[in-house]
C-alpha cells in the first residue's frame, strides 16, 4: 500500500500527538527525567516512529518550541515602543518560568553542552526571533523614536542579556518595576548623546 | 588511630586532587561525560572517599570554581571605571569558554534543572561576587563617577547580562569593540539624566 492522503493525516497526527507528550511530560517531570520512551508511551506511538522523525529529545523540543513560541515574523507595533518591547521580553519570561519544568530551559541546558544541538537552537529558534526584534527596532528608527545609528547589536543584548542573566545564576526573573526600569536605561543609553 | 595532622594533610591533598582531576577531565571531554568514577581514577582515591565530601559531580565543580574564580572580595580599582568593569567582565568570560568543555558552563547547564544546586551556585559563587561588583560601582559613586541614584541592580543586569544572553543563545561572545560598546552605553544609561 502506498502512503496516501490518509497515511499523511496518520503522520500528522501522530507528530502533534509526539509533541503534546513532550511537553505534558517535561511540565510534569522535569526535561531531565524526559525519555524517548516515556514519550511514546504517552504519545501512543512507537519508539521507532520517534527515531525516525528526530534524532533526540532536543530535537523534539525545539520542534515543539519552534511550533509553540508566539513571535512571529512580524513584530507588534503599537507605536508605543517600551510597551512592546516589554512584551517581546515578557514573552521569553513565559516560555523559561518555571526553569525545572520549563522545555526551553531544559533545551537551553542541553544546548549549553551539545554544539550541534545549539547551532539547531540558534538557526531555527532564535536567529529569525532576532530578526523580528530587529525590524521593530528599524522600525522605531524610522519613526524617529530611535537615532538612525542606534546600535542594534548592543540594543539586542541589553534588553534580552537580563532575563538569561537572572535565570543562570538563579537570581528570580525582574519583577514588573525592574522590568521597567531595565527598557528605560537601554532606551536612554541608545538615545543619549554620545560621549567625544 | 584518631585523625592527627598526618591524615588532615592526606585528606587535604586527595581534596586538591579530586579537583584538579575534574578540571581536566571536564577540559579533556566535557562536563557531560564527567562521572565520579572517572575523578576517582584519576584522582588515585575510592570513590567512597569522594561520595564522603560531595553528594555529586556538580557539587564538587562548585568547589572547583569557588577556589579557581579569582575574583575576590576586593574588586579591582584602577580608578577608570570602564577598564574595570570590562576586567570583570574578562573574567567571566574567560570562565566559560569554550562552552562545551567548561566546567562553569557544566556546571550553569546542570543547576538549571536541579534547584537545589541552583541555590548553593547562587549563595556560594554568585552573591559573594555580585557584592564585589556592587562594591565597585559604590565607589564610582563616591568618586562621582556615577549618580548617587544610579541604580545597581540594573546596573548588574545590563552589564553581565550579555555575557549570559550570547552563551545560552550560542551567539558566540562579545568582541572587543562590542563589550567596549556594551559597557560605554550602559555607563551612558546610569549617567544620562532621566525623562519626566
Amino acid at each position: 500500500m502506498s502512503p496516501g492522503p490518509n497515511a499523511a493525516r496518520r503522520s500528522e497526527s501522530s507528530r502533534k500527538a509526539i509533541l503534546a507528550a513532550t511537553e505534558e511530560l517535561c511540565r510534569e517531570n522535569g526535561y531531565r527525567k524526559l525519555t524517548i520512551e516515556a514519550i511514546a508511551a504517552r504519545a501512543g506511538v512507537g519508539k521507532t516512529t520517534i527515531y525516525r522523525w528526530w534524532p533526540s529529545r532536543g530535537a523534539i523540543v525545539l520542534e515543539l518550541l519552534d511550533e509553540t513560541a508566539t513571535v512571529g515574523t512580524a513584530p507588534p507595533n503599537t507605536g508605543d515602543l517600551a510597551a512592546d518591547l516589554r512584551a517581546l521580553l515578557q514573552e521569553v519570561i513565559d516560555i523559561i518560568v518555571p526553569a525545572d519544568t520549563s522545555p526551553g530551559v531544559g533545551l537551553m541546558a542541553e544546548s549549553l553542552q551539545d554544539p550541534e544541538l545549539g547551532r539547531a537552537l540558534r538557526e531555527r529558534l532564535i536567529e529569525p526571533r532576532i530578526e523580528t526584534f530587529k525590524q521593530r527596532l528599524r522600525q522605531a528608527q524610522d519613526a524617529g523614536q530611535l537615532p538612525a545609528d542606534a546600535d542594534l547589536e548592543v540594543a539586542l543584548d541589553l534588553l534580552y542579556g537580563p532575563i538569561y542573566h537572572r535565570l543562570a545564576l538563579h537570581l528570580g526573573m525582574p519583577d514588573s518595576d525592574h522590568l521597567d526600569a531595565l527598557i528605560a536605561h537601554v532606551l536612554r543609553a541608545l538615545t543619549a548623546p554620545k560621549a567625544g
